[in-house]
């Protein structure tokens, strides 16, 4: 039997729009910065993708600089700012924080001084959405972008930062997104690629695939691919609620991302359950992934009240493109299989 | 007619191998740092290529930590440190050092204290190689990697800064490669990757590439293949010396990379030479790529007491892997008849 991906908030597959634009763009030798034709072919390809992405993003005439990721996109928004924010934003972005914004029992955070803050548009453990306040210094948008219908010009932050390969594109590639002319201090010197903002000879293959990923991503919304997703999500949801009446269901009732599913079964550690569910031919995760190897309770789940012990026994399920019914059904069978099995042995 | 690239030194067209790597790296899903199948799936390329590029690089039991290429390395090896360094180095060096090191007409730095500075191991201009003094804290080894036999291990540098772009890898991936158990401020912080050196989801696909471009590069330095690409070199030296009596041929008598050449014709402007050779179907530069857009003269060339309006009449050649005798014959052809025209109007 194939195993079933539903991890998509780690990490999405690569499109095979992305894919081909990759390969295509593989067979540009020049550099951007060369001023001769192949040179310009290659700068025609990234900024080719400039635009898809801004289009995809809704930030026509906003300037894009592109990085090797959100994390380091929050080095580049956030580093030197001391900016306030909540205990429920990505560790890239608690790095360079003020963490003193409260959060509700439902996830959401208070802004009070939306000029020197900064807040996520979703949560890449719970998909809870956050309302961001008019003037917003940074969004991290890395989760948001490509699930839901965002558009930067329209969302009142003054940044954004956003990531290839949370919607299809490869690793290693993503932007900040700002209103035209924002001052910047730049994080990486050198060259004065990306006018000055980040140096460095551009990804041009990476960021090929970012365009043509941000395209399809786009195109995926407007077709309303993401409201089948839902679909399965509640599917699921529903038939491990029937199921499992210990667990707690994290933003049940919270606007959250189509995809996304997070709860808890007090007295079953995360962990646990991510290795028990990966040899059972399933792969989730238990907070975000690159805190993966910690055992710590997720700050996302214990800002919003959430006792540490709980917390501690929580996994995420995140549905994406390619997900069946038959795949979400199959994972709340197995899973409620091994639950039984886990409170037989408690008992 | 078809183009010929003589610009290797600006960024090297993709190995088959690297792109097969790409490719086929396009089929894991997985983010590395998640601990089911896919992620570890993930986690065994990017381990692989680390491996490959240690090898290549002479630097086994080294550490190795990806970045998106050698402006990020330099930021991350140099950044607070204020070492000592030459105005021969790279942009993305020059914006760290205390620029101080003195360089002798034959592009040679001489290092007072070796634990407080940087010195790279071949320049991107003139292709001219520095003996590294025992102790070095930093070298730019970006443009020797690959078309010299460099091994970390014997360099007697503490870091050195690599990407793979310059030897035929995907541009948008590098490391900085250091001794084992080096200390090292994190530039870029989060979700700990890379042993909390440089946070952020990896560039799965452009490591794979790196990674088997790092192995192809050190089997064709094996194979001899960069001294067949000197003697063109050295035939194309030859045929300019020949026809242009007026020209300087900075580095002819130092110790050089195999396929540089660089070359001012005084009283004709590089960028014009670049614009005239371009049109003419051969892609060469003026100065290095990132600040080809730029009309300053080289400092590269003035620290060896080249004077200033010289230097802006320098050109850089740089042949590569594909280049044969009959393009480097084509290009001497074509420019001999552009500088006879050129001096015709002079006249």
């Amino acid at each position: 039997m194939s195993r079933i991906y539903l991890d998509h908030n780690a990490t999405a597959p690569l499109r095979p729009e992305a894919r081909d634009a990759m390969i295509a763009a593989m067979e540009a030798c020049g550099n951007p910065s060369s001023v001769h034709a192949e040179g310009r072919k290659a700068k025609a390809i990234v900024e080719k993708a400039r635009a898809q992405i801004a289009t995809a993003f809704g930030a026509d005439g906003a300037d894009l600089v592109f990085t090797s990721g959100s994390t380091e996109g929050a080095a580049l928004a956030l580093a030197g700012r001391e900016l306030h924010g909540a205990a429920i934003e990505h560790d890239a972005v608690r790095s360079w924080i003020v963490e003193d914004l409260s959060v509700d029992e439902h996830g959401v955070a208070t802004v009070t001084d939306p000029a020197q803050s900064t807040l996520q548009l979703a949560n890449s453990e719970t998909g809870i959405i956050q309302d961001l306040p008019e003037g917003l210094a940074v969004t991290d948008a890395t989760q948001a972008f490509g699930k839901l219908p965002v558009a930067f010009n329209w969302l009142g932050a003054t940044m954004a930062l956003i990531s290839a390969h949370k919607l299809g594109g490869p690793k290693g590639i993503g932007a900040v997104v700002m209103k035209r002319g924002t001052d910047l201090a730049p994080q990486i010197t050198g060259g004065g690629q990306e006018m000055g903002r980040r140096s460095g000879t551009e990804n041009v293959i990476g960021i090929a695939g970012f365009g043509a990923a941000a395209e399809a991503a786009s195109r995926d919304l407007a077709n309303g691919v993401w409201d089948e997703i839902k679909e399965f999500r509640n599917i699921l949801e529903n038939a491990l609620v029937a199921g499992a009446q210990e667990t707690i269901f994290v933003g049940k009732d919270a606007r959250r991302l189509p995809n996304t599913l997070c709860f808890a079964t007090p007295g079953w550690k995360g962990e646990t359950q991510v290795m028990q569910m990966d040899l059972a031919g399933f792969a989730i995760s238990a907070g975000s992934a690159c805190s993966s190897g910690k055992v710590r309770a997720s700050s996302v789940l214990t800002s919003m009240g959430i006792a540490s012990d709980v917390a501690q026994c929580a996994i995420r399920v995140s549905l994406g493109l390619g997900t069946t019914q038959d795949d979400v059904l199959r994972f709340a069978d197995a899973w409620l299989d091994k639950q039984k099995k886990h409170r037989a042995r408690m008992a």
